[in-house]
């Protein structure tokens, strides 16, 4: 199984950012919880949308968190002031949440990166900014991994993020992303590879049936790590089920033991 | 948007075998007009668990089914003296439910095929049986198109059932059946492709999501037409989900609208 960064802690979404003004504990480890049970392997902790404030927001969020829920936490950030502080207070091992190929956003993160043992999303983006085609992302990704690589981060520890974006928008990028996850796959194999899933259906109606789709399809293309709402009706369902489908889940014993747990 | 067969009404099933033996009218249109509000674009109509009572059930069913429902048949019979026999009952030009390159299965069946204007189910199996690999099935595909062509049926009225198993029995023959999916449609793009899509989940729990994962993976192969039960559970909101994802459905309008009807 891949990472599944469990997205609801983000302080962009309404009520988040209202219950991290108001150090809401309890709604905000009731997130925490629902998505451990829902089936996340990471809890994503944001705190982005108010910079004056970010790194102590970072840091009850990750107190909050961790007092309730066992997993490792994805530190998503693009400051590395802020990275560097709160490291120190994580408990397990975290994904960081993100690295690009930009030159400000390689600066003090990549040592960060290098320093932690875990995974590090790496936005297929460089200073030519956000890649219309495969070609782009790839080289994007390239520059990116040979940073992180002489930083000693092995690809195995890099989850590039090809960036999709919505189909109401951008209806012929949904061809390019996946063709990009295919090629990342073959060039990259021992790499991962993450996307915001539920960027998909932004601005359609019943998204969760685009979500759906549009993850099998990612699945079949080579993905294998999504930052997602685990919550979301059925979508853990079609996670373990495309997984199957796809044999990479041998005799469908994950499944079955979804199934037996009532889980799917 | 592709055939859809609504499979319900079918002898094997239980409680239809018990509804056609008691001639029960309620039961039969109440299944019909079900699949129909669901979206099948064909009703299949199946009779033949009992092959003494084939041909009077047939027309019994054809009877009940057409007078409260709108669409065309998919006529379910391997025989063909009860497809020549009823053909003249039927009130829109049906789908004929099928043929294959078996020598018993082309004999008689291939003018009644000619002298109906609609499109023919295709199996892609040939006196050597059922094909194990994509080869197998390209070459059946071949033998049969070939017969079909010579009788004046055109590919775009050839529907390929590349015969789909189970996902628990067989795991690799996903692969090969996509491929040969695939394969079918580079080599014979013309033509359609259908299979019983819920073969792909039997023996499995919580078929539903097997389901879709699977057909969101058949549609991008290049299958385009499903013998499904419209009813089940989220089937045709994924059906058009995928086709949205894929960008077979332009600007999503297809999507909106069945969402706009409160279909999704």
């Amino acid at each position: 199984m891949g990472i599944i960064v469990g997205e609801r802690i983000n302080s962009t979404r309404k009520r988040i950012g209202q219950a991290i003004r108001d150090r809401d504990v309890a709604r905000i480890q009731k997130e925490a919880k629902n998505q451990a049970d829902a089936g996340a392997t990471h809890i994503d902790v944001n705190a982005g949308t108010n910079p004056d404030r970010e790194l102590e927001d970072m840091l009850w969020l990750i107190d909050t968190v961790q007092a309730v829920v066992d997993l490792p936490l994805s530190l998503d950030s693009a400051n590395p002031a802020v990275v560097r502080e709160v490291l120190p207070r994580v408990q397990k091992t975290p994904l960081i949440n993100s690295i690009s190929g930009e030159s400000n956003r390689i600066e003090g993160m990549v040592e960060l990166v290098a320093s932690n043992a875990g995974p590090v999303v790496a936005l297929t983006m460089d200073d030519s900014g956000l890649p219309e085609d495969v070609a782009g992302r790839l080289k994007a990704a390239a520059t990116i991994r040979d940073v992180l690589n002489k930083a000693g981060v092995d690809d195995d520890r890099i989850v590039f993020d090809p960036l999709l974006r919505p189909l109401s928008t951008n209806p012929d990028q949904v061809a390019v992303f996946l063709e990009a996850v295919s090629r990342l796959r073959k060039e990259f194999p021992a790499a991962h590879q993450i996307c915001g899933m539920s960027n998909i259906s932004f601005g359609l109606p019943n998204r969760n049936n685009i979500n759906k789709a549009f993850m099998t399809l990612a699945l079949a293309a080579g993905m294998d790590c999504f930052v997602l709402d685990p919550t979301e009706p059925g979508i853990m369902a079609n996670y373990h089920a495309a997984r199957a489908v796809l044999c990479m889940d041998e005799y469908c014993m994950e499944y079955i033991m979804q199934s037996r747990e009532g889980r799917l």
